[in-house]
């Protein structure tokens, strides 16, 4: 019995119009990384089990995907473990790799294993996929890319101000428009849970702040009241839920708020001097906004939180986001590196982009020219003109068996192509062929010996 | 205490140099692919586990790497097997899913889950990396890359043709000449089994005179005695030894030889018939022949097989093969689909080129202008100029913190930039930057308003 095939739940096939198209956004993105002066990098797809595991939090941990030891993998399990079914333990024990779950941890090890070879401040990027054993659900897979762009070495705000920049460029040249490219900082919120009086709760604080678009300001002060946050700080918090419309007042109105509280003080002069700068600069077709809500990643973040909104006409979630986080690779070793870096959703941008429209028309026109196969003689006749085609880049092709005519021209309208050679007896004889326009309907012949005519066209 | 970090035996990073270098084998392969009409496929790193078993052989099995289930995974372990440690039992109990093996079997899942979306014949390519949990060694990873072309649904041999052009096309944009595209066919092998009288023995018999190369005559026939091929079988089979030197002649000797096998003829009946067309095309930079020894991958080619060797005089195994399989998708279900494809080495061709100093030479100058750092008014007067270039897709970048100057150009040496720009104090004021050619050592003042002028120059 053959097996009926299928993959495994949360990855996914990609048919060559999907690859095309993928690829249209890596390339964009690509360019505009290496324009920047970002390098790339890989790193393998599986590391060191203890590279991954306590990275990211008891969660992470779970959705990493481990990979069972070759061979007898069961010879080395301890003994006790093993009649316990004791599933910590007996994981460390028959598993010592696991699918990369994101392209941080790996670039951090990498910065810390190369670091002699390195040319810091160190610009890279990197954009390769990974995996994560999380429940599927619409737009989340269990395999999927990251396009990581990261500067390590460098703490000043000009990379912010660079990345900012980035976004711009990457969004405009794939034709999306009213992007909103959201800035907070963490001194922000540390300075505002001080004011507040609420300092040791400042992740719940913000966790909650953050939902602020999603379940409103009634929603947002239950689960802090509910994450023990007193009423006074609550109240004191009000004026931070308007804060997000208030326009350009947004820098005065925290300026005021936060007046009594260095660190928040020194979050809003870098901020003004990133939104001061990127002003002066321009944006082609994104703006970009202080928002104070925004709290994304704040476990690692320790200055500056990027998040890039998808136009307002799409129901998506962030397309984009990023922030500076002060210690890098100590976890592997090497101190006091500053690290900050951005990232792209591939697949939400492709997504946004499959929903506007915004893919070149052209994209899944992977053939330009079909020469119909009229039996061995004139198909090997075609080979040579074939040949000369390939040679001046041009993607064409010749229908590998002499099937009906009627067959091959549907094949060629269903791979839009869009100009079919026909060389049957007759052209065999005259040294010619008739090249036929899909589109218009119209034809033409041509000599062999004037087959440069035809280039000319495409 | 912080981890040493260190990465699994046999993967590998890539530093920036090096995915220069691999991008411009990939791209030059790939531009080829599509030039030829072949389409891009992607599918799944990880495959259900009985996609991939029994495919391979008992070897091949032990070679792939499963992933262990999320979760409990003991939970639904049958306890018999749990207490005998009865591995085979156990791991398909706790691994449901394996990383691909290589693109052959993925590709043919592929088009027998896809087959109603598919316009046949189908040519695909797939540059993907795949595992495997062999021994590494030199030139030889646990996680590679492989660069696959594929024709499905199409018995006629014109695909041989245009896959030996292919070869030369991309050997050739490589720089890399005297390159052999070895040619052989199953029937071939077949006949010669059945002529000396040990068609019962192909196996054996071509597995050994496939090592005529390596081990020698005295090493085939030793070989081929102790698997049990008779004396006089050997003795018949004598004339094969000479024939790979017999050049020219070789389809003479080889009719002879086979005159009383029909599969034989048909065999030899095909390849002239490639030999023939390939020869009125003409190769570029690759010669093309028929060598009755080459038996590689003879459990599955049911017609022609190729094998490319490196240069000579680069010691290096084969850096490419394929073949045609008249039942590729058999094993899913859909049968009698012809299949024929060919394979890039893309390790050892990187190998070779490396050896031969074949890469451009500027492959790794990432950056094409850096702005020097000179401090915080200097550098963001450079921000827009920055821009520009970036804009007219120049690489360039500015040093992001205003440390020495000698540092910056260390810098800039290091990382081979060809033009450095001095923006200070005094060019500030004058609205001008003295831009630096760091091969020639001379300079040039330019003001900002004249930036089109040096862009010129890029």
């Amino acid at each position: 019995m053959a097996q009926k095939p299928s993959i495994p739940k949360g990855t996914r096939d990609f048919n060559p119009t999907e690859v095309a198209k993928r690829n249209y956004i890596f390339k964009t993105i690509r360019n505009h990384f290496e324009v920047f002066g970002f390098q790339p990098i890989e790193t393998p797809s599986f590391e060191n089990l203890d590279t991954l595991m306590g990275k990211y939090g008891d969660e992470g941990d779970r959705l990493i995907f481990k990979i069972l030891n070759s061979g007898d993998y069961l010879r080395k399990v301890d003994e006790k473990a093993y009649e316990a079914k004791d599933i910590d333990r007996l994981t460390a024990q028959i598993s010592e790799k696991a699918l990369r779950y994101d392209l941080t941890v790996p670039f951090a090890r990498y910065v810390v294993m190369h670091q002699n070879e390195i040319d810091f401040p160190f610009k890279r990027y990197q954009i390769q996929p990974v995996w994560r054993a999380d429940r599927p659900q619409k737009g989340r897979f269990r395999e999927f890319y990251q396009c990581d762009a990261d500067v390590v070495g460098a703490g000043s705000l000009l990379q912010e101000i660079e990345f900012i920049q980035l976004y711009d460029a990457v969004f405009s040249d794939l034709g999306l428009s009213k992007i909103k490219i959201k800035l907070n900082h963490r001194k922000i919120l540390s300075g505002i849970a001080e004011v507040i009086g609420a300092a040791d709760k400042l992740i719940p604080f913000t966790v909650a702040l953050d939902k602020l678009d999603k379940i409103g300001e009634e929603g947002v002060i239950s689960e802090m009241a509910s994450n023990g946050i007193s009423d006074s700080a609550i109240k004191k918090a009000m004026p931070l839920f308007s804060m997000a419309e208030s326009e350009g007042q947004t820098f005065k109105l925290l300026s005021e708020f936060l007046e009594s509280s260095k660190t928040g003080k020194e979050g809003i002069a870098d901020l003004q001097f990133i939104v001061d700068a990127v002003g002066k600069l321009g944006l082609s077709n994104t703006t970009l906004e202080v928002d104070v809500s925004l709290a994304r990643g704040l476990n690692y973040y320790t200055g500056s939180i990027f998040e890039v909104a998808g136009p307002e006409e799409v129901k998506m979630g962030s397309i984009g986001g990023g922030g500076r986080y002060d210690d890098l690779t100590g976890i592997f070793g090497l101190k006091d590196l500053s690290g900050v870096g951005i990232s792209f959703g591939l697949d939400r941008i492709y997504l946004v982009m499959e929903e506007l429209d915004l893919f070149p028309p052209a994209i899944d026109q992977s053939l330009q020219v079909l020469f119909v196969n009229f039996g061995q003689q004139e198909a090997l006749a075609a080979l040579p003109l074939l040949r000369k085609l390939r040679e001046h880049g041009i993607k064409a092709d010749l229908y590998p068996t002499d099937t009906k005519l009627q067959k091959q021209l549907k094949y060629a309208n269903n791979r839009n192509i869009p100009f079919v050679v026909l060389l049957g007896k007759d052209e065999l004889e005259q040294q010619s062929m008739v090249v036929k326009d899909m589109a218009k309907g119209s034809q033409h012949t041509y000599a062999w010996n004037d087959l440069q005519q035809f280039i000319g066209l495409l």
